[in-house]
């Protein structure tokens, strides 16, 4: 299973001395990059021109981080359709099961020119199948 | 129906030249502020001591907004249950029925002490429970 | 004197109950947006296709701003040089002298396909100029 | 010389498709911290209930990071005075001698109760010279 490892910082904290629930959407970020780059992911929609977008995240938040705390964020692609696919995020404390917040994330590639997004073609495709079957 | 406006700037964009998907989670926020604010909620929350939490938010982003965009949220609460309610909020674009964005968040108090949800009382339970009204 | 107002919100703060360091700078950014605009620079830079860039902030923090002030940031242009020119940005408490925190901004327009800062010429330049007699 | 890494990532730009002037500071913070930490720092602040602030932050903006670009950050104090001290933090691109930016942060510990610099003194003070020493 794909892990980013993130340590609680000052900054990450808001009014309440939790993680502030936008920033968890950056944490989240942060580690879909580094799995799209850890799975050959990331060439594949930058030679094909694409963006990539989210269209739909659901996120709990079960438990308030605070600062210190040491997160593992796991990511992996669960299901893919023609035009998007859904990849699952969990993050809890280091360590341990506790849960801090887990999201279900719908990603479509999208045309530039457009705006639109593209149908899942080729070695991409191909390639985001393999992710899915891994994680089943 | 409560507004907030914000005027997309450079800042607010990432790699794909729209807002971030974070971001929009930082307009909501602020969005809520404003709308606690201006109902009367936040002395509510805050001479009882509470904290205030979001535990779910399931956001679709349906339009990426760009540089110079002008954006109106509009908040509400729909639903009022024992330990939790829910706020509906929509960006659109200014002056049109484009939604850029919608959300419904599940919202809860809770005691800084304890760190649990508390259940909704007195007048802060009325106080919710006419803007819930107001809203239908 | 150019203004823009921010109230601060708990997302704002960090660890320490302050409005955190990093986000000052994004009101600055947001007050240097407001203040193109409404001395009309911005379609000065955009129509000739150049990019907008700080390449010194020199800021003091001398009061930490608190959930619930309400800041007034002044934005001016002191000087004009030939490749920069140079902002002054204040922010202070409403209605007080307190400062919260003054910065000093080097400012450069830039061609984005060479990267290297443009000198400043025409009605840029001019209007630049307006802009400095104006404020001193 | 402590160091701090960072991958540019597509949420860390701006609509100028360079990493944004705020987000520097957050990653110079995500050094600091690191630097605290692993000097052991962070036991003497917190151990004698301490805040810490930033009262000055001097950043030249040398080159424009992009998207991948591997970020290096040296962190270490340079100078220890009666109630500031001042870091040097540098962040250049890995593997070469490329600056992408240098700043001077003074630094304060204060006294959350009178919202004061404090002197620093015994362990804090020692461990705070010993830095200076190594680094000079």
């Amino acid at each position: 299973m794909h892990q980013t490892h993130i340590r609680v910082r000052g900054y990450h904290l808001d009014v309440f001395q939790h993680v502030n629930n936008a920033r968890y959407l950056e944490f989240l970020e942060e580690a879909r990059w580094s799995y799209f780059e850890d799975t050959g992911l990331t060439p594949l929609f930058l030679e094909a021109g694409y963006g990539m977008a989210v269209v739909n995240i659901n996120i709990n938040y079960r438990h308030g981080a605070r600062i210190n705390d040491d997160l593992v964020i796991e990511t992996r692609f669960t299901e893919i359709h023609q035009r998007n696919a859904v990849l699952s995020q969990i993050i809890t404390l280091k360590n341990t099961d506790k849960v801090v917040a887990d999201a279900t994330i719908v990603f479509v590639a999208f045309d530039p020119h457009t705006n639109k997004a593209i149908a899942f073609d080729g070695p991409l495709k191909s390639r985001l199948a393999d992710l899915v079957s891994a994680a089943s």
